[in-house]
């Protein structure tokens, strides 16, 4: 939350983010910054053993997007990949329902060793990112285990389960961050934070998205202490999620699906809510929160672009607006 | 060794195998008996970690054989398979002189998976035949782990990256076969030898891919105590290997690359030395070994159906003549 004016305009914007929105809005921001002023911090809660391997979604398709190898048909996993592998393990008789294609395949053996060789999942992270020549840094919300559990009337899921396996069509009564209470943020997250110019909450689902960053002890605290001006891009438009089912998840916390519902999940930390175009006038000014509108949207690679500009001159705007009161 | 006359010709029978060699034998025999009278005792030398995983060669090649998935092009891996993953870890930094296709995988990932979670190799070796509803049996020569060592002037090397990275281009000084001396047989191996109608030596090279086998204690002896004949195909023709390494290899133990060489590597065990018809004439009869000569070079399906004919004639009228002395 912003205190004071950040004077110069060459820092860092840090992003907090998970899922495929989360992943399109660093494709645009990376069209609209240099790369290296780039601090994303990502979500794990997803985080998987799957054939035996560490799979991390949402750093995959973060380093995909930032390595412009994100499939822009699936927006997860490899461009233009094959899933030959996967055929294979069906043939095993191994449950193959949570997809790897090949070339993505290679991400997750590189993690798994690196791991296996003692490496934190910050460390592994940041090698795989250093080789497939991304510029922009990427960390891990924590390099403990953190697992979002989904709690279903027959019991609990992973969220995988819950959302590829199940497709989110089981009803939800609740959920949880295993882990997360005795779990640090990554090293170098906090310090990010506190020196960021501008803080941006990417169009990720508030539940399972930003939520396990924001349960990690003393995320939420570094993002009410820092100087830099936090903004939040709404992945609610018209009352529904963009993708996936960050609107019956919110529903499952008591958070209506709308812009007074994600503006209610980041109430103690936000400056700035960007909203969408079609949702104008409707945010919940109130809340001493400022409501931007613009289209969200993001189809293609102009959409994203035109969303990121649009997210920082609302920031810059922001601060100049704060220095003068 | 035979003693006395196998009178059931519905019996099993053993291959002790490993290499390309020994894989394309085994597809000849699945043509002409059924193949749930094959037990095929395989050599596990060269098993490497790569990429994190256990990876079995020798096993690979006569489940892909068994299953009709081998290569017929390489010889090794699966049919029209693809390098995505490959091209990946390239990309990766990873080195990737030892090329694991993307079908292929899958069975590196089960087998890894199934042994992380406690079963032996046997085990895991069974069960992923079962998964490609193969009849025959595949049995690791041991559980243990054994590892070919291959010295040079310059060191050690692993059986692999001598073979395939140096494209066996380095001297050779020696090779030992490392854990060699704790391993015991697999479950069933010596049992399998014990009741075998027959049991044959596939044209494997005697020193990397037959000599693991016979290095593990008991095995020998099991070769040397069975009743069953025991017949050994050559991997030499003319002075040389029809494929691979054998003949430098037998020269470093001292043994010449010819049938002398190959049947004083098997001397103590043997009944009957298929070699090839190039040959006629030139095996050494003096030593005891009974020697027959045939077509031994497998480039058809039919070549390959032929030669286990003709070892399986070999072997039967071997047992009369026997029988009738």
């Amino acid at each position: 939350m912003s205190g004071s004016r950040q004077a110069d305009g060459h820092g860092r914007v840090v992003v907090l983010t998970g899922g495929t929105g989360g992943a399109k809005f660093v494709q645009g921001l990376a069209q609209v910054i240099a790369p290296r002023r780039i601090t994303c911090v990502v979500n794990t809660g997803d985080d998987l053993m799957w054939w035996g391997l560490h799979v991390s979604p949402d750093l995959d398709s973060i380093t995909y997007a930032l390595a412009g190898m994100l499939s822009r048909e699936r927006g997860w996993g490899v461009e233009a990949d094959t899933f030959h592998c996967l055929q294979a393990m069906r043939r095993m008789g191994t449950p193959a329902w949570f997809q790897l294609g090949d070339r993505d395949l290679a991400t997750h053996l590189t993690r798994t060793q690196l791991l296996a060789a003692g490496k934190t999942l910050s460390e592994a992270t940041q090698e795989i990112a250093h080789e497939l020549r991304i510029e922009a840094e990427i960390r891990p919300m924590s390099d403990a285990r953190v697992e979002t559990r989904v709690l279903t009337p027959d019991g609990e899921l992973s969220f995988q389960e819950y959302f590829v396996r199940e497709r989110f069509q089981v009803p939800v009564r609740g959920v949880r961050f295993e882990g997360a209470k005795k779990a640090c943020p990554a090293p170098g997250v906090v310090e990010s934070i506190a020196r960021a110019q501008a803080v941006i909450l990417a169009p990720s689902n508030p539940v399972t998205s930003v939520g396990p960053i924001l349960a990690v002890p003393g995320l939420r605290e570094a993002l009410r202490n820092t100087r830099a001006p936090v903004a939040a891009v709404s992945p609610i438009v018209g009352g529904a999620a963009v993708s996936g089912p960050a609107a019956e998840l919110m529903k499952t916390q008591g958070l209506p699906a709308s812009l007074a519902g994600v503006t209610r999940s980041y109430t103690d930390l936000l400056d700035l809510l960007i909203a969408d175009e079609r949702d104008a006038g409707s945010g919940p000014e109130s809340e001493g929160i400022a409501v931007r509108y613009t289209n969200t949207v993001m189809k293609s690679d102009a959409d994203k672009a035109a969303l990121a500009r649009a997210v920082l001159g609302f920031l810059r705007k922001h601060e100049v607006e704060a220095a003068a009161s």
